[in-house]
């Protein structure tokens, strides 16, 4: 029976156990745009520190990411550095160990809800563009490890690192950790924002230690799969082995450059029109299978039926499908009950995978100028 | 200071007392859909069996769209008639009254954390389209109004009918709970399913007893309007008196006919590059308003930041800000302090105004062909 | 044999007589957009002072024109009273009667290649605009007319006329010249600018005398079809006969209002993503035909292959091919021939009925806001 | 005053002098598409024998190219060897020769009316795809080149090369007629169809004598200047001196590759949306000549207005307008006049430069999916 959920399995293992027995990780989708959405984090600040303030909206967001069949929760600690949350001006009288701190218990919370696991994430510092100073830096990170180990966490995930420098500090530090790490830039296939190629970026992670590297933000998922496969590349030409992971935009942005959506005029209060249906995730989520990436998830714009879309294409790999299915029809099977008789006939795949569906915006243009150029 | 949060009211008042006040009563945005993207509702039943399976996941939207402003919540019973949820078959070992008496509570719970109210809802019946049989169907609206009235709900809502007749007897029923109705139809500029026009319909449910008219879902915002204030003359030539509502889809669909956005290829899993921006939201409420709509909402596709944006656009007619509004600068005033230049000087009004967003899909039309053309 | 080109009839036939025998009669495209494009025509003046200075342009494109099937040249006379004239200040030391003789001359040389009619034409008048003077206006009327009448000219087609009343000043005087007259107005089907609606229109024209009555110019081909039908059911309903006739823009204007193409911010040196396809034209010559239009020709944006693909379209009806089909697959069968296999793919009907065609500009909207709005 | 036209000077000189002295060369537009649209070429054919069988028609398309400021007049005989005639079984009783000689007169005759140059055109060969035989491909050429020096010619073109060795070929036998040569390739910045890179085309060119050298066809305006730009820097590179030119499509064409528009589910019928205005060819023409290309001209879809808009984009750098701007006001100076005051407000630069035109075409996307990927 297609639409059956199997139960996943019971013994949990960590997520080089899993990924080294070859098996897909369903990663989460983007908090701070989704919780911007949902009136908890601001934008252009895009601090966390909803998880002090409004834990039942954070735990509510990671409990769909877990339904939706996400193996890992990530903790809701983006920007979470102490520099980061003094210059946004926005949290007042919470500190980041607080907001670290809270976001583990509640990724923790809800991952035991399933057979989740719990990642600890940091990302770049407005330290490292001021001063470059890689002693400082690296306090910084460690000092949100240190957060991070008086909790609960399986492993590290440092993200959303512009330079592959700071990303390297970033894993030096983490590793000290004993636990795993991964680590992901979000840069173009272009290479970082100092001309380092994604291959070499990779190579210089896994140097560094990272267990795991890949891409995440900044562009669309097609767009991910060719810096992951570039970096691919350069850590077979350079004879390392790593595990690959994406955690791309949720939007199309075929026009953007080096600097990503950011550069878009849509750029972040009208990217609707952008964001990418169900059906582009499934293709996605091939692609970057076939790509040998294993790690796969989204990050802003992925919403929760985004992440339940990964898991449904990758159901015959994975061997099950995500509780949240028991909603959902496969490729729009229920609509086999709709009254009308043309959108019963809409309840198949060859339907929705062919569709070029219209924005009804007929004086908006279909590619912008990003600001970049 | 322009980004002050007032603190509500807290004599609660009834709606009535409201909206006879001339007070602006924002409503609440679109569960169904929401709820289906979030991994509760199964689209082709969208049937609310999640107000018993998952109420944290109603009980957190419900909330999200109080912060946002709404001054109504309305329970979670789309399509919650016995005769729908047989049907449909997706519910079972649930009935409706339980899941309409679940759905109450929710409400009502979450509309005490603030100064909200609680309409109970009733939409259209397989029934009516089955028997058109009076006695039938005013039984199916009887069974729902007596599981609300178990319950503390403040009134009632008649919504989602293509039908006037079918909506008259709901009001019929309805009236006989001495609580306040109103009665939304999700019909075009040219009238019902049988082909009354609007103002006539407005009409007739006035005559039934409807304290409130209007429409809600199947077309966007500015067609809304013009259906609304169809009703308004014909309300008018009748002299007649109601207050009029809206509650529109949050989805562009300038090239929709009589039966709405059901007859778009996108519908219902790739309406994505359709959904308005929070800008549009803006216009929306602003014309809504000068057209003398006074409870101002969303239906499908109006997620909670478009409630905020109604919130944020009639701030000065209501004299508050909505609590969400602790974490938007208005009109993009949090970009300020984006590291980049070309973000920073979209912190402002007339930027968001004027931009016509892209839809990064160079290979898709901008409009459709219904399928009941 | 399908592509074969039959010789058309040799003995002439009348205009009426051709119409009064159920014959489609095609007409010709446009002159001033073409010959502006050509270089002979000013835009903004839009005077046809090239009959005279530039002979053998206007001869060439009456050519194409005949050459495409075209039964009728009409003279090259667009704008020319002396009143226009003298306004638009762009002729100097050439004379109205010149220009009117020198056109006359130019199409009959030419239609007498084949078997064409010659039809003397005129438009609308700053003199009307400014005065309303029945007197004024007639006296320039019947000024052109006496030119036309010492030259062999086949009929009358007064067209261009945004205020019927003018109009029918216009066929009251060619009609004295006891010639038959057809009437053109290049309205919407919300009728003229004084807001008579079209059935009212064709009524009054064929009262006054017209023996042919239809729309020219201003909006594109199924606009003005539905405009024409408005004309036939006025006509039935005033128990009034007459020929129908049609002559729309070259271009797609599915937003234009009462204003037509003039409001389109395209007008008039950006319309080139608007223009029709062959295939959109023999759609139009077919949806003409059924509607009972018997004299099917263009406007400005016709060009010389867009009557070619009305021929085409109506070759069955008509008989034979014109000459110009004799460099021209019918549905893209020159196509068979080519060296790449994907164009060898497109030689069919099928292929060519059903394509979308991309603008190559993912910058642009599709639609534009009228300025008259 | 600015629109005021000076005359061209009236000494002829050799196209090499010219371009030795810094002028800049005005090319003409598009023989065969212009000439299909008008009835006399046939697509898919696209063979010249026009210039027996319509000898009218082919003058005053050169005509109008003169009259729009070409300074070289190109001699219709595209495709015209014998070995693709008799393959494109199209023409029956007429030889080459027949052609070439009668293309010869027609644009000598016309290009004596003004100042113009006559340049000679052979191209590319099916017998260089069947046998890449040298001695029998230059054999083709020889052949033609011997029609042409029967007739008097200024300097040969040899265009629309896929492939630089036959180019370089074409180039070796035109060079023995004493005579100046000129080669265009049709290929994209990639380089030629076996993947020799502009640069290293342009180099072998020049060195089998070519004195001009660039690409036409198939691609659009600033993709050709990319590879004109590439070509310019392998000579730099290797030292060598040419004259560059370009005569790029007239249409947008931003998603082709390698082999360019013919991959386009538009060509050759429906390509109407991606036709440029002429605001586009100001901008072509200024990058054009900002590249250092100092032959400027265009091919399939360059009509006589984008010819015109050349001319006016250089009239400074070149000291005279050309013939046909006395019918054309300078960025829609004309409008000043219209009585629409919306129309009016359109008579200046600003406004033409910064319009982004609408389609028309709501159903159509704005980008095609090339049929070469």
């Amino acid at each position: 029976q297609q639409n059956k959920q199997t139960e996943p399995k019971t013994i949990s293992l960590g997520i080089l156990e899993r990924l080294n027995a070859g098996e897909v990780v369903v990663g989460d989708g983007g908090y701070v745009l989704q919780l911007e959405r949902r009136g908890y984090v601001k934008a252009g600040h895009w601090t966390p520190e909803a998880a002090v303030e409004h834990p039942e909206a954070v735990r509510q967001l990671h409990r769909e990411f877990l339904r939706a069949g996400a193996n890992v929760l990530q903790t809701f600690t983006f920007y979470c550095s102490e520099d980061k949350l003094e210059i946004s001006g926005n949290v007042t009288n919470i500190t980041g160990a607080q907001i670290n701190e809270a976001a583990c218990d509640l990724a923790r919370e809800v991952a035991n809800e399933g057979d989740g696991l719990v990642a600890g994430g940091v990302s770049q510092t407005p330290c490292y563009l001021n001063s470059q100073n890689e002693t400082e830096v690296k306090a910084i990170f460690k000092k949100q490890m240190d957060d991070f180990l008086k909790k609960d966490i399986d492993f590290f995930m440092a993200e959303f690192f512009s330079y592959v420098e700071e990303a390297v500090w970033a894993v030096e530090v983490l590793k000290t950790s004993g636990k795993p790490v991964g680590a992901t830039l979000c840069i173009s296939p272009e290479g970082d924002m100092s001309g380092v190629p994604p291959g070499e970026c990779a190579v210089r992670l896994v140097k560094a230690g990272a267990d795991i590297v890949g891409v995440n933000c900044h562009l669309d998922p097609l767009t991910c799969i060719r810096t992951v496969k570039l970096m691919k590349e350069g850590l077979e030409k350079a004879g390392l082995k790593a595990h690959l992971m994406i955690q791309p935009l949720g939007f199309h942005t075929p026009e953007c450059n080096h600097s990503g959506y950011l550069s878009l005029p849509e750029f972040p209060f009208a990217l609707e029109a952008r964001a990418m249906t169900r059906w582009d995730v499934h293709k996605y989520a091939r692609e970057a299978y076939n790509a040998g990436i294993r790690y796969i998830g989204g990050c802003c714009g992925f919403e929760t039926y985004h992440i339940r879309a990964i898991s449904e294409e990758l159901a015959a790999e994975r061997g099950f499908l995500p509780p949240a299915s028991e909603k959902h029809g496969l490729w729009g099977a229920g609509l086999q009950m709709h009254t009308k008789p043309w959108v019963r006939a809409r309840a198949r795949r060859e339907y929705w995978e062919n569709l070029l569906p219209a924005s009804g915006r007929p004086t908006c243009p279909s590619m912008a100028k990003p600001d970049d150029e």
